[in-house]
């Protein structure tokens, strides 16, 4: 197993603190249970944000606490569920009496662990609102999901509403404008290669030297298809049509586009692809307004990418270009 | 050959194309010669810099032109120097009457070609400065290079001499700031698998399923030795003995740090890797004043890792943190 690690059990726990020791300025790392909050929560009379998942999916989500965007992220091991602990403890850690917002990606073992989190705090006397996003529109039902997977919505999710809770909107208005991000987000993926968890040692499934996956999972779940490897351009077309086709997008949308790279696919690539997904947008007449080009959910050392969209009207875009300030995204200040 | 990409021949160009449409805010795209440049180019009064070198390095050099950094980058085809035309053009777009700086990383390629266009610049009345950066601990002369390569200490040369320039040091004066951080930067690489060249279409180099090469080159270059895996904590050990030692950085030593991605490698790893690094330089009394972990330098899609400390002393530490807004790196704007 090529990797730059110690023992794999230790993986998460030795990131972790390289997190803390890099990014004191702006995030505490909290151990047993874990979680990475801002270094200033709670943050009192704000809505609190708090998010989480599996690990090897970085920057998502601690690379995105901080200053209008997530107030804590809660980092399971690899591709395992944070537990219901972990997700309490950091939803009592930013409560600043506004309520606390749980932004959940579409795993059984997330959404449950979430739902068990939010009682726990509701007990407490603390308000929880929980979105689940279900983006990805590879495939209905999957290894560890029921209904669609949650997928790179989720980091435009978490800006935009890191963005309304910074301006004071209310758990109401936050929960809603995080359901308008995923009603409006569609996403799909690719793998050339697969990845390899620690503590498995060994590639979590099999690809030929010729072959991809498209519409593949960020924990190598299978997609809708095997197949020959293809031009970028063709990959960008097949992905492009089904992700159009299903919210529909339509022509003289604006959208937030993210062309997302899986951990082991050079930036070089990831703006050839750009440059496909801009020319197939402007075929559609669809408009790309905002972008992110870059590695923001990954699957570990996967080589591959994934497309998102999102439609994004007034609201959307102003939520957007407001200040963030997190290890991994940052703007405005 | 397992790539996001058209033709072989093409990848350059397309990718650039997409660099322009992701960020038609910040940069240009000239083609035929290629080079991206800023969009507000040329600053009138305000000294230009520009650096170029193979592509496949990526962010490195585009992902850095912009205000506080590059006035302009010049990409040759992958792992291949610039000519001296685009060099020549790219600088005749960024003289804004104030000079004009060649940040040149130490490869032989590089050097004569922008040696030449420094030539043909002068001879047409632009005051042209060039500081070779060759902060490569690992080896003494290398495939491409007469004495040590130049690799990590560029990305922090430009940042630095972009803000001096921003703020409207003379030619002299940045070229002088650039020696000096050339003078105080070393660096180390490591790589755990080869990468592969799109028009070579097969690795670049072999290396068995449990070995990996220290000290490697950018393009694959034979490093100081083949050997067997080790632990994180043993790597960065072997790597920080080796540049710490080079300087030498002593106790009470203040460093900007840079842990880089070779390409392939998860931000789940270089976080666990920066973990080893800071606690093996407190182990020598060295402080870690700022940071980046991320790529920054990359070798296309080879997995590895390597690390830049720099000698920090409040002129290097102001410059750093001034306001930089490139693709690739930004803060305070």
């Amino acid at each position: 197993m090529k990797k730059l690690i110690n023992k794999p059990e230790d993986v998460v726990k030795e990131s972790l603190a390289g997190v803390a020791a890099a990014h004191a300025d702006l995030v505490k790392v909290h151990f047993d249970p874990n979680f990475i909050v801002r270094a200033d929560a709670p943050v009192q009379g704000k809505v609190g944000i708090v998010s989480g998942g599996g690990s090897g999916h970085e920057p998502m989500h601690g690379g995105f606490v901080g200053k209008g965007m997530l107030d804590a992220a809660c980092p399971g091991d690899v591709f395992t569920s944070p537990t219901p602990d972990q997700m309490e403890a950091a939803t009592k850690a930013v409560n600043g009496g506004a309520g606390v917002l749980h932004i959940v990606k579409n795993y059984t073992g997330d959404v449950m662990n979430f739902e068990m989190a939010a009682e726990l705090c509701q007990a407490e006397g603390i308000e929880v609102e929980s979105v689940v996003i279900d983006d990805d529109v590879a495939v209905q039902d999957s290894l560890y999901t029921a209904g669609r997977r949650g997928v790179g919505t989720t980091v435009l999710a978490e800006k935009i509403c890191g963005a309304a809770a910074e301006r004071g909107d209310d758990l109401k208005t936050v929960a809603d404008i995080c359901r308008k991000v995923n009603a409006n987000g569609r996403s799909m993926g690719m793998a050339l290669t697969s990845c390899t968890v620690p503590m498995a040692g060994k590639p979590t499934f099999d690809i030929g030297p010729d072959e991809m996956e498209i519409g593949i999972g960020i924990h190598g779940e299978p997609g809708r298809e095997r197949m020959k490897i293809k031009t970028a351009k063709e990959i960008v077309e097949m992905m492009g049509e089904a992700i159009v086709s299903d919210l529909p997008f339509k022509s003289g949308d604006q959208v937030i586009a993210m062309v997302n790279g899986m951990g082991g696919t050079p930036l070089i690539e990831l703006y050839l692809v750009y440059n496909e997904l801009n020319q197939f947008l402007k075929g559609k007449g669809i408009t790309i307004a905002r972008r992110l080009v870059g590695n923001y959910i990954t699957s570990l050392e996967m080589a591959g990418c994934s497309i998102t969209l999102l439609k994004a009207d007034d609201q959307l875009l102003e939520l957007w270009d407001a200040p963030v300030h997190t290890p991994a995204l940052r703007w405005g200040v």
